[in-house]
């Protein structure tokens, strides 16, 4: 019987490297000779302690990050993160600053905020709807630290370089293109992100911290929402969420040693973006939504000319087998999210189901 | 090739249920004819929804709960409840009462301090190393709750009977005997458990929170630290661990259909604790830790005459297919984890092996 595999689009969770999950699959009843599923294997074992070191190892490598830094696993996903950064990293009376590129960064903003810590908005593109990345935002050179969204899956838009703000210390939601790309780590203080768009399952946020913003860290936060509760028992407080980073760690591996790295990754990423991008630009029936200096290489999204068309357009690329296309609920029309583990074939079969499309309604 | 498989005896993670294991295995790269492997489907498709409302309804029978309980999945782990529990239902001003049996309940107590809450502790087996389950705790009539660990896994001491508290509602850490056994929920306030031990692998906590419980909830805490985030959007504020969720799922349903509901399993897990406490009782050279009246089902802790015979009695169980037989790092000694998905088959192995042994050593 053939392995029935859509091509899949989702914005998170999302698709994993079919290898990966062969392997998951091959081992999942006994994991390296145990005897056990590595979802029945103690967190204190050698094995576990084996496969956390290696996706730290991986992580380093992959990311070249300098001895200053720790890699953490953090249950409670992003969205635990806009409280923790604040928490940890703004004593009260100090200011952060952050630039709103849209939902996920506005929620950062929001929850500081009921929390009382003190925040400014360095820079916005609320104007026009958050088509784009605010050009060189002014960061106030007193702030604790200068927060952005590297990538925004709704809006499709995402940072190209990352802003010059001096000595202040970058703090990065990267959930949706965290090892897409190479980058310079060393401006930032802290990068954290949600697992489940590149990097595996979801069920982890993967946190690097830098040692002084770890040196911020206050007394009398709960236990579980200090970072150096993580940073010093290397995320093995409590137990950690296992199988999710046994399964991250696979993707770093396939990351590193099948794909070689992250310029080849970007280069590949790059590749597929420019494909459905140039059947946008060469369209007068599809339209993407974000400044084209802006755009988004893992999360491209872009509207038909009207709402039936749209409804159209995702029933028959569901039956075609390409599913995952539709925007976030919140603001409608199509999206198709490039992540690391969405083949360029996969890429190819949407841009031809897309001009074929195009011949026949537009 | 015949599959190697051990007996799992692991405090948690721990075993699970074999049939759970190979239908994982079965469906890992297309979930339900989706195309995509359960870690690759939207938390916001109609098939994660699915499965999601299945687990919560199976639980709402297992457990018997009336429409006034809320189930909830949460990140973060037992750890993350014992901030959470005071947080959201001790008002300030307020105080709360905690029965101390051990580790477990003493880091609750230890995490509601350091958050200011007035704590007081109704009753304490310290005084014998935690040996015993306190009888009859006079609580607080004006107490906010009252907290409880149903099942202690380092000190090897369950619960018989939960204490009367009359109005005063109980709120529980049932990681480790969770549907291990039948209860009156009524009384519960609020009970969490973290799924490694007998309801899934790591990474979510159980939390079955109750209206007037939910109602305490006060404003201004993290998001991600509120009940009401997670009882007011089933559980999907933002991407939930899906694939623990839907394991948790397929185990809730083993126990249903295929144990045939909790007092079935209770039964059986009377049998398998029967079997290596009467080994214990009836020999002069291993023995329990725990008073008789205050044994758990859940995990068997005993001793050998020396510390050389221990270490010796792990290694021979483990190369005789015997596995996680060691004692917490914080006591030694030797236990037998024997939570729902261990056999009346490995238990049988055990305490044939303890005989064998002692025949030999004794």
């Amino acid at each position: 019987m053939s392995l029935h595999r859509i091509h899949n689009f989702n914005a998170g969770p999302a698709a994993l490297p079919l290898p990966v999950l062969e392997e998951i699959r091959e081992s999942f009843l006994d994991f390296q000779g145990t005897g056990m599923s590595i979802t029945e294997i103690s967190h204190r074992s050698k094995p576990f302690d084996g496969l956390l070191n290696d996706a730290i190892e991986r992580l380093r490598r992959l990311l070249g990050l300098d001895a200053r830094y720790k890699v953490l696993f953090i249950q409670g996903g992003a969205s635990l993160q806009f409280a923790m950064v604040p928490l940890n990293l703004l004593a009260d009376g100090a200011s952060a600053d952050y630039v709103d590129t849209g939902t996920w960064s506005t929620k950062a903003i929001q929850e500081a905020r009921l929390l009382g810590k003190r925040v400014r908005v360095a820079a916005s593109s609320q104007d026009r709807d958050f088509a784009y990345i605010p050009k060189a935002p002014a960061f106030d050179p007193q702030a604790a630290y200068a927060h952005i969204t590297s990538n925004n899956t709704i809006k499709g838009t995402q940072w190209a370089d990352f802003p010059d703000t001096g000595a202040v210390p970058l703090v990065a939601d990267m959930s949706s293109d965290i090892l897409s790309r190479t980058f310079d780590a060393r401006p930032f203080g802290l990068i954290y992100a949600g697992a489940q768009k590149n990097i595996g399952p979801a069920g982890v946020c993967l946190v690097i911290a830098r040692e002084d913003m770890l040196a911020r860290v206050p007394a009398g936060l709960p236990t579980m929402l200090r970072y150096t509760t993580f940073s010093e028992k290397n995320s093995l407080y409590n137990t950690p969420p296992c199988f999710t980073i046994y399964t991250v760690g696979l993707v770093l591996k396939w990351l590193e040693e099948t794909v070689g790295g992250l310029a080849a990754m970007e280069a590949l990423n790059r590749r597929k973006a420019a494909l459905i991008y140039r059947t946008l630009d060469a369209s007068g029936f599809y339209r993407g939504t974000a400044d084209a200096d802006s755009r988004s290489r893992m999360n491209v999204t872009f509207r038909l000319p009207t709402p039936e068309l749209e409804a159209a357009f995702l029933v028959e690329a569901q039956a075609n087998g390409l599913g995952g296309l539709k925007g976030h609920r919140s603001v409608g029309g199509c999206r198709a999210s490039l992540y690391n583990a969405v083949t360029l074939e996969s890429v190819t079969a949407l841009v031809d189901f897309m001009a074929e499309f195009e011949r026949r309604k537009g």
